[in-house]
C-alpha cells in the first residue's frame, strides 16, 4: 500500500501543477456554481446526492485534483487548525470538537487534534508542535488558562487563536467564546434556597478551570444575597474519584453539618457523587437534593431525572470555529458569551429535616 | 496575531534550514539520549518534569526548531494520519480517538479528524480530502464498510490504512483491528436463556456496521443451539429514535409475543429503549431483562445497574495506531482480533411469567 513517497518530492509537485485543472473548469463543465464544486470537494454535509454525483463525475472526467499541500506552500497557509483539548473522551469536549470540525471543514480547513490529559505542560507542548506544523490557527480548550508558559508559547505561535471557554485575560489579542456560567449557576442555587435548603455544597472542578471558577463565584454571589443559607465549595480534579471521596467525607460529618443539597461540578464528578450516595443508601431527593452540570445521555433516565445546569457544547464548537475563521479572513479577534440555563427536576425537593438556621453568609 | 504569512514561503524555508540546530545537538548539550529529546518535543506523557525542564532549556538556548513541514517535503512525508470517524461525540468513538491520538503523537505523528455523521458518501469524501493533504496513513471507522466507492478511493489514496472494527474483506492489503463480538454476545444470549427466557429481542444497529452484523450472527448462532428459545433482530440506525420506536412497537404486541429480554445494540439505542420502558412503566428486571452494549459512565449507577457486553475502546485506538505505525515503518498490513466480554448484573432475572414454549429455532 506504500510506495507513494517518490512522487511526493518538491519537483513532482511543480510538474503536477503545470497540468492542473482548475475548480472553475469543473464548475463550468458541470454547469454549477463554483461554490457548489467547493462544497462537494470539501465534504460539506448539505449537498444533494444529485449535485454530488454530477460534480464528482466531472471531477473524475477532468482528473481534477486540488493539491492542498502545494497550495499551502504557495499561499503560506496549511489550511489546518490545531485543537488542543483536555481529553476528547469527555463527552462535553467531544461534542465541542464535532461542532468545530464540521464548521472548519465546510470552510476548507482540516482539524488536528491533541489531548493534554489535564496536564498544563502538554497544553504548551501541543501549541509548540502545532506551530512547528504551521497550523493557520488554534482552538484552545486549555487545562490551565493561568499557566505562565502559555502566553509566551502563544505569542511565538503568532497565529489567530480562540480560547474555548477559557479566560483570555493573560492573552492579549486572543479571541474567546465564554459561557455565562453565572446565569445557570445562580438560578440553580436560588431554586435550592427557595425550596428551603440552607446547607449547600458545590463539589467543584479545579481553580485552573474557568467553568469551575465561575460556578464557585455564582454560588457565593447568591449566598451573599441570602444570609439564611450557607454553602461550601470543594475544589478538585474533574474526576469521579474527587466526586466520590468528597461526597463521602461530606456525608461522614455530624448530622446537622451534612449538606441537604449538592451541586456536582461536572459529568465525571457526578459519577463519583452518585457512587458515594449509593454506597451510603442516600435517596434522592428525600435525603439529598442533587443538581449536576451538563447534560449526559443517560441522566434524563435516572429516577428521578437529574436537575441540570446545561449548555450547548455543539454550538460552542461551531462558534469557536466561526470566530477563528473570522480572524483567518482578516477580521479582528473578538469574544462571544453564550448562555447557560437551569432545568429543575424532581431531584430537588425541600429538605427532609430543615437544617438549623445559621447566621451569617456562606463561602 | 497574524502576519507570519510572509516568512512561510519556500525561500524562507530554505534559509531557515541552513542554520538549523539538530536534535542530536540538543541531546549532546543536555547530556540526555536522543530519544529523550524526541519524547519531550513530541509532547510524550511519560517524561519527568526534571527531564522536560532540562531539555526545553537547551531547546531555548540553542534555538532548536524542528521544522516539520520542511522535513515533510524532504522526506515525502507529512507526519500526519487521517482518522475518519462516524461521530466523535459518540463516547465509544471518542475513547478510540483518544487512544489512537496518544499513541500516534508519541511516534511523532499528528492526527487529523473528520466526522462522517453516518453518511457513507462523507467517508469517501474524507479519504479523498486526506489524500489531497498527503497524509501518511489512515485510520478508518467507516459508516459502511461495504460501500462500493470506498475501495477505489482507498486504492487511490495509496497509503497504509487500518480499519477500526470494520470488515477488511473488500480492501485487499488493508489492516484491521476487529472485535470478537461473538464471544461477549453469545455469552449474554446464553445467560438469558439459562435464566429461562425464550422470547429474546436484539434492537440492533444497521447492517452496514460490522459490530451490528456480528451481534446479530452471535444471537442467531446461540438460538440454533437452543430450539426452546426464539429471538428477533430489529435493525436500524445507531440512534435513540430507533431504540425508542422499536421498543415501543415490541411492547405494543399481544402479551405473549412481547419479548421477556432485550439487548440494546449500542449506547444511543439504549437511551431510546429506556425512554420507551419508562413511558410504559416497564420495570427492569421484573417485567423485562435488559442487556446493553458498551460501557457508559452512568450505566453502572442505574438501579439496577445494566448488564453489559463490553469492550475496551481505548485499547482499540492504541492497537489501531500501532498497526498503522508498523506499516509506516515498512512492516506488513496485519489484522488483530480483540476480545469482548459479558458482565451480568441484576438487570437480568428469570422472566416473570415464563413465556409459552415454542417449537423450532429462532432468527
Amino acid at each position: 500500500m506504500r510506495g507513494g513517497g517518490a512522487v511526493r518530492s518538491g519537483e513532482a509537485l511543480a510538474v503536477s501543477q503545470a497540468s492542473r485543472v482548475s475548480m472553475q473548469e469543473v464548475a463550468d463543465r458541470a454547469g454549477v456554481a463554483l461554490s457548489s464544486v467547493s462544497r462537494v470537494v470539501s465534504g460539506h454535509r448539505d449537498v444533494s446526492p444529485v449535485m454530488r454525483e454530477r460534480v464528482l463525475r466531472v471531477v473524475a472526467d477532468l482528473g481534477y485534483e486540488p493539491d492542498i499541500l502545494a497550495r499551502s506552500l504557495r499561499r503560506g497557509q496549511t489550511m489546518t487548525v490545531g485543537f488542543v483539548v483536555g481529553n476528547i473522551a469527555n463527552p462535553l469536549l467531544a461534542e465541542i470538537a464535532l461542532g468545530a470540525e464540521t464548521r472548519l471543514r465546510e470552510a476548507g480547513y482540516a482539524m488536528l487534534l491533541a489531548n493534554s490529559m489535564d496536564d498544563p505542560a502538554l497544553d504548551s507542548a501541543h501549541i509548540r508542535l502545532f506551530r512547528q506544523r504551521r497550523v493557520d490557527g488554534l482552538l484552545l480548550s486549555l487545562t490551565d488558562d493561568r499557566d505562565p508558559d502559555l502566553a509566551a508559547e502563544l505569542a511565538r505561535a503568532n497565529v489567530p487563536a480562540v480560547l474555548v471557554d477559557r479566560d483570555a485575560a493573560r492573552y492579549p489579542g486572543v479571541a474567546a467564546v465564554l459561557y455565562d456560567h453565572a446565569s445557570g449557576g445562580e438560578r440553580a442555587t436560588e431554586a435550592l434556597i427557595e425550596l428551603g435548603h440552607t446547607h449547600l455544597a458545590l463539589i467543584n472542578g479545579p481553580p485552573a478551570s474557568r467553568p469551575a471558577r465561575e460556578r464557585a463565584s455564582a454560588l457565593r454571589r447568591v449566598l451573599r444575597r441570602h444570609p439564611e443559607a450557607a454553602g461550601l465549595v470543594r475544589s478538585g480534579a474533574f474526576s469521579a474519584q474527587h466526586g466520590e471521596s468528597t461526597m463521602a467525607s461530606l456525608l461522614a460529618q455530624d448530622n446537622e453539618a451534612v449538606p441537604t443539597a449538592v451541586i456536582a461540578g461536572s459529568n465525571q464528578i457526578l459519577v463519583g457523587v452518585l457512587r458515594a450516595l449509593r454506597r451510603a443508601n442516600v435517596i434522592i431527593p428525600k435525603d439529598l437534593s442533587v443538581v449536576t452540570c451538563d447534560d449526559q445521555p443517560l441522566s434524563e433516565l435516572f429516577d428521578p431525572p437529574l436537575a441540570t445546569i446545561s449548555r450547548q457544547p455543539h454550538e460552542l464548537g461551531e462558534v469557536s470555529a466561526e470566530l477563528l475563521l473570522e480572524q483567518l479572513n482578516g477580521g479582528p479577534a473578538r469574544s462571544v458569551v453564550l448562555p447557560t440555563s437551569f432545568r429543575p427536576t424532581e431531584s430537588c425537593a425541600p429538605p427532609r429535616q430543615p437544617a438549623r438556621r445559621r447566621r451569617g453568609g456562606g463561602g
